[in-house]
């Protein structure tokens, strides 16, 4: 089958096997999302070597469980032992012999087909469209935000960065009724934020005199750029919450002082459950489109890669199967 | 009066001001206790010029409050504006406006006297010592973790660091009941924290190997040293949390992404309310001696400042105040 590869190198294969993996469920994949921890990837991070990608949706082709074959599916992409004592607790997420939809030890989505088990499947819904239903796993993600640190109506939230996944902790928040900030560096993703549900948005060279100093109850680094967290920890107010979403290759400097002094608490948030994305994408019938900016076949996988690592670009969409005309 | 002053460069000068502040209390200081905060400052942390030194037992010799004068005490470091939201709210610890004694705005306690307002002030019962009252600044920055972090008997940390503060941590951490474990690397301090209560000690280099990576529930790193949080944040536990005591002058750099992919909470830890740290001494008669290294005079400050900034040492205490002998 054909896989879009990185071994050092990103490269289109041709003649990559089918993964079938024992006890797991064979899925088509319909169409992925490239994502900003696919391009660190590219550069070293997590020193990954397979096939890429882990937003996807597809259609079950094999399965121990009969009933599946055929649904149109998203799936969890941690995959854990399920004998430790964290899978026990039902954390595969962070089992540490875990791995991970095309990010650790398991070819991912950027093929024509990927294996998973019956247990990281979820149905979509009729109403959810494929290109929407590739947001699900990095909905969750904005939505894992929530179970980890209190967000209520009266809280002042600021999110750090203006780009895709940005734009869906926007959405996130705006189930919360909080008031929204976001400091971005593009102004059509600024509008774009503005649209979403944020009610103040602010370029960052903007936001860098000493009013907005200590000025948030929650700051959310979302940036993808390692520059975000000293952001985040100038804007937040003493023991405030700093939420750190994004994943580079290599080290960050930090003021660690100002989170002693400051006595900011400092959440790291990854995955999330997609049961609650999927139900917020069924019921707010949510328009993604503004936040794809390019759809290309899987054959042009190397150049969707540049699409997406360019400046400015938002979601590139990988349409895997081909549709019939 | 004599103090002991940085404007760049650490000097004893004889001729300094007393420091009446309208509306404060003077205090004649007994004796001070050189702390980690002292020497990063003399390399340049926190920007800070006049006369160092936070740790402090002191007897008031001029107070609005008549009841005051001839007590022996310790005080709070932190004083606040009393206007803005924080202060209304008790918290002047994190006043944006607050002067800190010996680190910002507000001469400090290595001089024959100081200011502070009435409200800072805590009396020292007489079955505390002064050399242990000095420890009732740092204790209650010790105790605070326990005001921050749900800490229980069936908690499982770790102290990154074997100086003074990782000592004072481990007595706090005693009253929890939890497992404490410490990383340090000085057998000698790791001989005093397994007589503190440490249940485990082991040197950082005995510490690398994968056994111990996950390991902990808690990991407080208050090593001084900014390699001490890759340690807490290799040593603790998925979705655990990583406290941070230690202030330096510079940036740390810190691998951000295992705190996304481990889903790790840090919390920036600074001082704490005296009057827990108070009674404990009070209670426990605890014994700090073995915490102390050395004991000089305050004219002898340049070589007190030596001796705590080598290796090993632990506190050193400036005896400001003659003793008739």
């Amino acid at each position: 089958m054909k896989a879009l590869r990185f071994d050092g190198e990103l490269k289109l294969v041709c003649d990559a096997p089918i993964p079938r993996r024992e006890g797991e469920t064979l899925i088509q994949v319909i169409a992925a999302g490239i994502c900003n921890t696919d391009l660190e990837i590219t550069k070293g991070y997590a020193g990954f070597r397979g096939t890429l990608g882990h937003e996807f949706v597809g259609r079950v082709v094999e399965s121990g469980d009969s009933s599946l074959v055929g649904q149109r599916v998203v799936g969890e992409i941690n995959v854990g032992c399920g004998e430790c004592q964290l899978c026990k607790e039902g954390d595969a997420r962070h089992c540490p012999t875990r791995t991970v939809l095309g990010i650790k030890g398991r070819d991912g989505a950027f093929a024509e087909f990927l294996s998973l088990p019956v247990g990281n499947l979820k149905a979509v819904p009729r109403s959810v469209s494929d290109e929407t239903a590739v947001f699900v796993e990095p909905l969750a993600a904005a939505l894992n935000i929530l179970e980890q640190v209190s967000i209520t109506p009266s809280s002042d939230v600021v999110i750090v960065g203006d780009g895709k996944l940005a734009q869906l902790i926007v959405l996130a928040l705006a189930q919360t009724g909080s008031s929204i900030s976001v400091i971005g560096r593009h102004d059509e993703k600024l509008d774009l934020a503005e649209r979403l549900g944020a009610g103040c948005v602010l370029r960052e060279s903007a936001a860098t005199g000493p009013e907005w100093n200590g000025r948030f109850d929650v700051a959310i680094e979302a940036s993808g750029a390692p520059s975000g967290l000293g952001t985040a920890l100038r804007v937040v107010k003493p023991r405030g919450t700093v939420v750190l979403k994004s994943t580079h290759h290599g080290e960050t400097r930090v003021d660690t002082s100002r989170v002693v002094v400051n006595e900011v608490t400092i959440v790291g948030s990854r995955c999330g459950r997609f049961a609650p994305a999927i139900d917020l994408l069924k019921r707010e019938r949510i328009d993604l489109n503004p936040l794809i900016s390019r759809r290309l076949p899987l054959e042009e996988g190397l150049l969707a890669f540049q699409e997406a690592a360019a400046p400015g670009t938002m979601k590139v969409i990988l349409q895997v199967l081909e549709r019939v005309p």
